[in-house]
């Protein structure tokens, strides 16, 4: 796995750019050197190494290599394909740019994908257009294995073209995970084989504003693509205004003892070995007036414990989840409601509420239950949209505890609630600001705690994201050689 | 001017459709029905009343007609031309449908693009996508005749492209004056014939990042075939920071006793008989620090008294563009610095600053000059971008003062600065905030007054934005027939 990089010419001035080293999130280790190397597009092309444990013919690879190729070089298409970097599944991670030689190695695909990005980062252009590359190593890791951003679906449609080029833009960032809280009280977009009725009648519209079965496959093969799982939220049994319109008996199910039977679709559908329940914000107050939920209630022996009866509504969905072979997560209220009637069932726990929310991450880990870290990261929140440094100065360990209870939090989320956001201003609302989450994420807190130094970085990233389509917000007065032009 | 529009038959059920008499901004007096009218785009045309004052060739007639047609019948081009609205021009300003016929008359050919606007917006579709118009007589003018938008391409530089469909938005709610501000500190991407060095060293690029003698004219153009004027500002003598790369002795031409030459330059490329002198936040310590401009005062009996050397420069600036029989536009600073000095030379005023903005407008007018209101519309302003009702509820005359004050205020204007918006973000964040504007400084404010009532109104326009494919922002939960597509 070698590359020829030819050395430039002695007597060839040095090109004006960008600081070489500029990644973002920025590697746990990276040296480089003012070493240049050019790299010549009409012989330049990604190949698998000798010894790697995937070769050509892995789909996923050899659709990342066209792709990056395409990002690294606009305006080339692949033509041949003399000077190789070579890229090898089965080894350490590491990228290394020296000597004549480059060469890409992971120990997975995914890895691989994200070595990809990096890569494709190193890469810069003079002014008269000609690539470069620095000699360069890096070795690099993500810091926290559950790198999310939320989209929902349900306050405002999201055409699935925003949600395919969201993807591309997480995956410049090293996010792995979408959330896809795709359904809520406004709408019901998500078009069921077992309900057909529920987005027929509870979408805004039963033809324009859903996700068919085959956008939803198209979503989860594209995000797979890119090294991005997809984790569907069905929330319930609060937020499930719009499931009343097409099943007018569904929206009760507690009281008749059983779960909403929908529940196997989902896990079907959607592969992830993950599942979102929701399970936030439940207004007992609908429940409490209804004579057969009370009635319910005294059989249970529950009395008027609402949080009880809560708590046995998800308990059966957990278990349902976990019969199906999946791991459940939940918002914190769950959690919250079962101080009182044991956590057993549950695994996986968002922190989402303001306040002290790292007080709440204590906790959770403190009772053994895994953590996902929402709550500074709620970007749909009004604030002037350049304002990335307060989601960059998040500390998710900085809470007394145990090295196990640390490890329990497996990472965090960026939320885009859908009350204000729709396609028109979902990116420059998403970006750079969540690439800011998402550094945090993914680097090592120590080299990463300063914002004044991150700031330029940040800014050249987000020319970055422009360039490659992405109509990422500006983070203040300046400029991008490539401005977006997508107006 | 006749049209004759077919009935529909009696037993057609009525469509599902929004408000017919759905407009924004409101006109002045409206009544309409609920008789529809089918319109068949397949026959339908605008042209001139025969006895008209402008007929076929007035090129800007011509143009808006194809224009308008495009915005009613998306999906259609002209085919032939059987049914008409007749368009007159030299005529008392009425829109008319009624009876089998339409006509549509103005004053003056500006007059005819308004109602064009307005006809375009009162038809609509029905679920099966015919189209219909409803029964109605419209009276409408407009309540000020200054209804402009600030862009600034200085702290980021704006596209072209993003400047013309800037127009375009401006031109659906009937704004008329495009306030270009075009240099500031941060870069100066004027491309001057007379300085060309100016945009050489002083643009953020010399060759992508400026704005051509065959852009501005392409800007003024596609502005007054809409309608709108362009405003020219070339601030000074603050906000100056980046003529100084280009022409290294132009920062100090106060102390020389002359005025910048390029003005005569900025007269004759801008053919609008306002221009803009800016002279708002000058920063005296630096004039204070140069031993030069404090000789000049002492020759000129200033003594230490900086305000009246600005006042002095700006006198010098106003004379000559008076010579040049343009009428200046200053910021409120001028008028302030202006109070020791004598006000003779100022002829209308631009109130910015925050605070009691009312109390100014009252004291400006008072003086006898006219004002242009700005303060309570800074759209960049961080703040949640759905807060419309903020721009809204802006009562522009709620000062005491004799009737004589009160024309003297001859409109408003929406500013958008740069700092943290290039065209990445642009379009949300001024549309449709700048529309609740446009209807305050278009419609009867009693009639306006109402947030509740405005809402629903506002909501459909904003779906008209997204349909003729302007990136307006949602205001809250809920959908348009049709999303935007352009991700």
């Amino acid at each position: 796995f070698r590359l020829a990089l030819r050395r430039p010419p002695r007597d060839r001035p040095t090109p004006h750019h960008r600081d070489p080293g500029c990644l973002w999130p920025l590697p746990h280790a990276l040296t480089s050197s003012v070493e240049q190397y050019p790299l010549n597009p009409q012989t330049f092309a990604f190949d698998y190494g000798k010894h790697s444990a995937t070769q050509q013919g892995c789909s996923l690879l050899d659709a990342a290599f066209r792709r990056y190729f395409s990002l690294i070089f606009p305006d080339y298409t692949i033509m041949k394909t003399a000077s190789k970097i070579y890229c090898s599944v089965g080894f350490p991670d590491n990228l290394s740019v020296s000597a004549g030689q480059a060469s890409l190695n992971a120990a997975t695909v995914w890895g691989i994908l994200r070595g990809l990005e990096t890569f494709s980062q190193l890469v810069y252009q003079d002014d008269l257009g000609s690539y470069f590359v620095n000699e360069t190593f890096i070795e690099d890791f993500p810091r926290f294995q559950f790198r999310g951003v939320l989209l929902d679906t349900s306050r405002h449609y999201l055409p699935v073209h925003a949600i395919l080029k969201t993807l591309d833009a997480m995956s410049y960032s090293k996010f792995n995970v979408f959330h896809w809280h795709i359904v809520d009280d406004p709408s019901f977009p998500y078009q069921s084989r077992s309900f057909p009725e529920l987005s027929k009648k509870g979408a805004f519209h039963p033809a324009t504003h859903v996700y068919t079965q085959s956008d939803v496959r198209r979503v989860i093969s594209y995000a797979r693509m890119r090294g991005i799982r997809v984790l569907p939220e069905f929330d319930s049994p609060g937020h499930t205004g719009s499931w009343g319109k097409g099943q007018s008996d569904l929206l009760t199910p507690c009281y008749k003892g059983g779960a909403p039977s929908g529940t196997f679709e989902v896990t079907s559908v959607f592969p992830d070995s993950y599942i979102h329940l929701g399970g936030d914000e439940v207004d007992f107050s609908c429940w409490r007036s209804n004579p057969h939920v009370r009635a319910f209630m005294q059989k249970m022996g529950f009395g008027g414990d609402f949080p009880k009866l809560e708590a046995f509504y998800i308990e059966n969905i957990v278990n349902i989840t976990s019969a199906n072979n999946k791991t459940s997560i939940v918002w914190q209220d769950v959690f919250d409601y079962h101080e009182r009637v044991g956590r057993s069932a549950l695994s996986v726990v968002e922190v989402w509420k303001h306040g002290c929310y790292l007080c709440k991450v204590r906790q959770v880990t403190k009772a053994g239950l895994r953590v996902i870290l929402a709550s500074p990261w709620y970007l749909d929140l009004p604030g002037p949209t350049h304002n990335w440094a307060r989601y960059y100065t998040v500390w998710p360990l900085a809470f007394p505890g145990s090295e196990k209870q640390k490890r329990l939090v497996i990472g965090g989320e960026v939320c885009m609630w859908g009350e204000y956001v729709d396609a028109t201003n979902l990116f420059p609302k998403l970006w750079p600001r969540a690439s800011a989450a998402a550094e945090r994420l993914w680097s090592d807190e120590k080299q990463t705690s300063s914002v004044e130094k991150a700031f330029p970085r940040l800014e050249d990233f987000r020319c970055k994201l422009l360039r490659r389509g992405i109509q990422a917000g500006p983070l203040n007065v300046g400029h991008c050689k490539h401005e977006y032009q997508g107006v």
